[in-house]
């Protein structure tokens, strides 16, 4: 009976070169029955914000007791630690401890317990200083797929500890609400860390004015691309339940200048004379 | 004895962000014997003429029964139809219906059957509106991989009703023949449609006279690179049996300024002095 | 019991079209039970001195008795010939004869026995001039994963015979060493053909001079980017053991100007003044 977790794999390592491979390359040796799943190794270059929004939003739609194995690593050869994160609904998540893993983790029913990867027999020799995706999380995740006991890649550590994606909070505005831009996909669609009862509890009605960086922008409230014109701006729900601003036919990116963490603010406008 | 169906998954989905990654986690979690071989997610985006031609193009190099998970999907969320067809040789195609599955089924014994997919207890909740190919395709060739009969993801529909792919005619002109660009891949390489069964009938030498936008160019008839010089423009026939304008070390896409749906004339020269 | 040798699968295919999907699914049509391994297709178009370089590093990531199925074939429809390598460590290689494949065999032991793929009964049909990979390589590899001894591909060739990748040799300069640049990832990151055995006994100690087409730069050695400021050249030992020029938050390709094959120079200081 095989009681092998599915390993799903995620990370910034891009297509041209072979370092994604090489890491499944690493799973397939060390755990031979273990399936992989490539979430996709696309996400921007060291976004570590983004890539933990990807990572809590695809989580649901993957198997059950999967070991997310994450790496958006541009802290590779410093201090920052190598950690395992065990969610109160039997995740596991394997990746450096910068951020990345703690918002799936704490979406997953929270942190049940969290380890720092240590035990040097799991590692790949020579180590590298430079790819601890193939000689350190591919050989963890690959070990607690098949079933290796948390505790043994190395101590327990106070989930106090790790670190965490740091991110203005959304909040109340006299006109309306403040959100950040927290990831933006390869067609420009621009998602807020606001959900859709945030957006509804303020009533902004349709249209929204959309401001960023003191540009002001009106926009229409919509379910899908196909209810508006093309190159109007949009509010819409995204489908990872997040509130986004799209750009019908066009890429909201560019068109309000937004970079991941970027401020941006939504106000309700005046009442107009009918 | 493991009866499951493989499911070959096709889109334009890209791989920066996670959307093939999450139908994939979709498929594993409702299925988890069922093999899927990803076939590209690299189509041109909304390109459902191209994508029509690579899924008929490259079925028959897939295992036999598989079901083709074809997501190229400009429509999503406005009134177009999520559908199953059934060929006669016993494969399934499920995705969007405007054409993309068609020309497909066609080519494997012609469409046995075709049912809407209005069954929402296959669905993912909760629905989005714009990624019908997490919430709904992926979940309904999941079902039938595992061999879920398809008049259970609902109604069964009359063939004619399917939107197709229109295509203007390949046609005999006075000096040749006429016909449309379909697909282009990205070296440049533009395939027009045309077999190597019409293009011989019509008897037009070596070499030939291409006709693109008014634009007149002399092309080469050869079997492949290596028999021509650089920058020569070439008419061949491609892997997958199609009639192609190449240019050796470039990009006929370029050179003869042709975009999908263009029309090209292939023309015999007049006969030259001796 | 399952005997299957698994496949792990490198090209320049590229992620837009099919070409990688579809050889995948001629291996699952001849081989359903042989499991698949993607190295990565974003290898730089024809470049087979880079592919070689990244087979060789790889190759000993992957499980063991693999069947390595490697395409980088710009001379495909020529002259050149299909073949497979069998090492000492019992690899095999299949691939086009163009230098690919035998510096990763060589580094496996060696190569043990050669073949020339000509048995026309393993070939799909009908055979295309241009994608061998799909009609030739791939049911080579099928084959041999399932247990085809490898005499039934075609006659047993004379490993001297083989065409090899032409590298200019590491040699010893005055000042220090000289070597080609091999391998050149997304990141501008610049491998040589060097390794830190070499580099260590011509005790250049650090700062080192770096002399690309006749400009002098100043680079430190590090351990990892994390040991260096932004805009700083390193000579660094990669995570293949290579000696590499790297950029801190840059590109060395761009930097230094350097492509595939070009000479670098690496000096050792004069003594300062203390």
């Amino acid at each position: 009976m095989n009681e092998n977790r599915v390993v799903c794999f995620l990370s910034d390592y891009g297509y041209e070169d072979d370092f994604a491979g090489t890491c499944r390359g690493v799973i397939a040796s060390l755990a031979p029955h273990v399936r992989v799943i490539d979430v996709t190794h696309g996400l921007a270059r060291h976004d570590v914000l983004g890539a933990a929004f990807v990572l809590r939003n695809t989580m649901r739609y993957m198997p059950g007791r999967a070991v997310h194995l994450a790496v958006v690593d541009p802290g590779v050869g410093g201090p920052r630690r190598a950690v395992v994160l065990h969610s109160g609904e039997d995740r596991f998540f394997v990746g450096p401890d910068n951020g990345l893993l703690v918002l799936a983790a704490e979406a997953d029913g929270g942190i049940a317990g969290a380890w720092n990867i240590t035990n040097d027999e799991l590692f790949l020799r020579p180590l590298s200083a430079t790819f601890h995706g193939r000689d350190i999380f591919a050989p963890a995740a690959a070990s607690l797929a098949t079933g290796l006991p948390p505790a043994q890649v190395g101590p327990e550590i106070d989930p106090a500890t790790l670190v965490r994606v740091t991110l203005p909070a959304t909040e109340a505005t006299p006109q309306g609400l403040r959100a950040a831009a927290v990831l933006i996909d390869r067609f420009g669609n621009v998602a807020l860390n606001l959900d859709a009862d945030q957006l509804e509890q303020a009533g902004l009605g349709d249209p929204i004015e959309v401001v960023c960086a003191g540009e002001r922008y009106l926009a229409r409230v919509a379910r899908s691309f196909i209810e508006v014109r093309p190159s109007d701006i949009m509010v819409l729900l995204d489908s990872y339940g997040q509130v986004a601003l799209a750009v019908n036919t066009g890429s909201a990116e560019d068109v309000l200048s937004l970079e991941p963490g970027d401020m941006v603010e939504l106000r309700r406008l005046p009442e107009q004379p009918s």
